[in-house]
């Protein structure tokens, strides 16, 4: 109680919820399991974040920072004895300059609020993913998200020119740059990028914004085997010069699940053995670009890369080839799945699903395997799923056979999900003893007392 | 004499020069005066690089990695009690993955050495930059390495997937990942990426390869005021969708000088009071891409950004554009000149160079002031030019009349050269000093001893 208490005096009565409060609300949007905390703040400003940083790091009270409870690693979730620091109140779009192409805001504004910002001055925030409507600008850049445009545009690190970041002693440091070179020491942002709230609160954000695209080019095509696919992702890139923006693919089991009822999209091309892909173009001149785009698919045809094709003609055709990809929820429908975000040399893929289905098919009875993904950059999404009410039991044979043939091929337990608590076990995977001294070295010197979302990533 | 002896020991006797032979070698590539050290030590693999620095922990010896000499910030110079550890012999190309589009190399291969290994498979090494054929790749990523396409590609720390490490205490660091995507933990890679050997020394690098483009557009054109080339940029970038890969803009007093004889170069437009745009594009379909780079000038011609342009119709004549571009070393001809490299927001530019300007005029006699760079980025060169013989006495103050301004604008010192020596003193004009002091505990954890390249980028 006095906690609260103290910080109600800190920054006003409307901006701490009491431990109750805070269990009225849900764990995550997609996780309706009650939180539990100390309390929940809600400052306003960089400032009120500084003071409750320093409030806590005096005491030794833990601190899980909340954006928008989108995360997929439970990365957001705090404990009984934790302060949960949410920056839902800090959701000013404080700047969009169209001539430097940069935005400034708070980290509590949503991935949508600023796409929809900067669209009227022809600019285009390139992030995308499926939860823009409640994930935060500064959960994007605590986690790396990553998204459907990554291979054009890159992941969040690459969107961000400067940040602000409160760190655990409530130091306030500003390294909001507004500026796409800036080679002066130790770049700053990249160590806070990706940390999950482990070294500091992201508390500001400098985002860099591209030119709106005005052409927009959609296919679904067939190609036979996997050398197929590898060489008509060269292929394609190669051909559309730098206005590729994505190759997501399909493995055959997943595209007849998203294509038969009750899946409500029928399928554009006909079922069979090979590979679908989801070639997108984004470019500056819709003639011109229309007319390379089928140029590139003609070729791929002609060297037998593509045995089919269906080009999308109108925005809803576009939509309707996306909302096939995008149907993960079909995963769902005959029984629980668990869904993994791995990463792997495209070389090593055939091999890989094949460990996995094999070591599946050894020792579960009922199951299925569903894979597809962002190829272009080699990031895969599996899913295994298993009769209602086994998942639970399951999971950690699952999860064995997905992550253990990633040792062999250098690949990534998390492509772009990132680690939170649920893949802190299988973190080894990835990274080596060296590494894991490396991030430990970074926490202490960052967070002595290891208050900042401890225990996510890796143990504390 | 012991140290000497001792390094023979660990490595052989042809991997040592002794502090004589050292001072037989040239500071730099443009920097004749005789190097000084200890001695200089040329490991050839990550395990001798590993003893030599387990050696120097523990006897507190400080180390200078040298690559290529091409630095410009004195960033590689030793002094007679400090080991300079050069990487000249680790020179590997080990792999070449034309599928996953990777190479995988050692830190002594040079620039071009991979721009050449990768063309035969259809791809591009995109980092360049006049030092090809002597800066290494090792060099480029400790200093995180600009160069003409940055714009389309980005720079050194965006094609840099995995990195191989030796800590100061001979700790190596096996960071080697081909993924394009890997939340998995602290990106330790990019702690290294531009820290100018202070943290650690890279010893070997997966490099992300792209596709070689096949269409290439250049045109010089003649912009009437700032707001236009402003316009002009925002409009190019919006018309060649992906494709921009340089936007080189030149005030019109170095035009004048790099057309006019001595200079080799006519003038492809005529010299006036507007600005010179170079702008390039690199696409996949040499037909398309020239159809939509000639539609995007005429479109700048209709909107007024422009008044003429020239556009190359062979090789010889792109190469004629860039050459006039390229042909800095005018700056020397009626004088000695100091030439700078900074960044800030496109909408200060006009401002800071009148300041500049105004400043140079109030204190300096006879000097001129030329202007050009990559503006598409932020980055301009800015070149002060005085009477031969007066610049080591004036440098001081001309230094101050181009940083100082930066502050207001929150400019850099250093859009890609880094602070080294050279720039040490004025740092603080980019960066704060919470920024300042978390560079510095960075430094402490890595580098407890202080012994990798102390005094560079700041004071040890």
């Amino acid at each position: 109680m006095n906690i609260v208490n103290d910080l109600r005096q800190l920054l006003g009565e409307g901006a701490v919820l009491d431990a109750a409060e805070v269990s009225e609300r849900a764990s995550g949007i997609w996780d309706p399991t009650p939180q539990s905390a100390l309390a929940l703040v809600r400052p306003v400003s960089t400032e009120e974040v500084s003071r409750v940083m320093a409030y806590c790091h005096e005491r030794g009270i833990s601190v899980v920072t909340q954006g928008g409870l989108t995360g997929l690693v439970r990365g957001q979730i705090a404990t009984a004895n934790q302060l949960v620091l949410s920056l839902e109140r800090m959701r000013v779009i404080e700047q969009i300059d169209p001539i430097q192409r940069v935005a400034t805001v708070q980290a509590g504004v949503t991935l949508q609020a600023l796409q929809e910002a900067v669209a009227p001055a022809g600019l285009l925030f390139p992030l995308d993913l499926g939860a823009r409507g409640s994930a935060t600008l500064g959960g994007n850049a605590a986690t790396n998200a990553g998204g459907n445009r990554v291979i054009r545009y890159g992941m969040m690190r690459d969107m961000v020119l400067g940040l602000e970041v409160v760190l655990a002693d409530g130091t306030i440091v500003d390294a909001l740059h507004p500026l796409i070179k800036n080679n002066t020491g130790y770049d700053l942002k990249q160590w806070f990028v990706g940390s999950e709230g482990t070294l500091g609160v992201i508390t500001r954000l400098q985002l860099r914004l591209r030119e709106a695209p005005a052409s927009h080019d959609v296919a679904m095509v067939a190609a036979p085997d996997f050398s197929a696919v590898t060489g008509l992702l060269r292929h394609m890139d190669r051909s559309l010069g730098g206005t590729l923006s994505a190759f997501e693919v399909m493995w055959p089991e997943f595209y007849a699940l998203v294509t038969t009822p009750p899946a409500k999209n029928a399928p554009p091309l006909p079922p069979d053995l090979g590979f679908k892909v989801l070639v997108e173009s984004l470019g500056g001149d819709r003639e011109a670009d229309n007319a390379r785009f089928l140029a590139a698919l003609e070729g791929a045809l002609d060297e037998g890369l593509i045995s089919d094709a269906v080009v999308a003609q109108t925005d809803r055709e576009r939509s309707g080839l996306w909302a096939i990809r995008d149907d993960v929820e079909q995963v769902g429908r005959d029984g629980e799945s668990a869904i993994f975000d791995v990463s792997l040399p495209i070389t090593a893929m055939e091999v890989y699903i094949h460990r996995i289905r094999a070591g599946l098919e050894a020792s579960l009875t009922t199951h299925q395997l569903f894979v597809f993904g962002h190829l272009g950059d080699g990031n895969l999404h599996v899913v295994v799923q298993v009769p209602r009410g086994q998942l639970a039991s399951l999971r950690p044979i699952i999860e064995a056979h997905v992550y253990e043939p990633l040792i062999d091929c250098r690949g990534s337990v998390s492509a772009e999900h990132g680690i939170g608590l649920e893949k802190r076990e299988w973190l080894p995977v990835s990274r080596n003893k060296a590494e894991l001294a490396l991030m430990r070295a970074m926490k202490s010197t960052l967070d002595p007392k290891g208050i900042l979302n401890p225990g996510k990533i890796f143990e504390a």
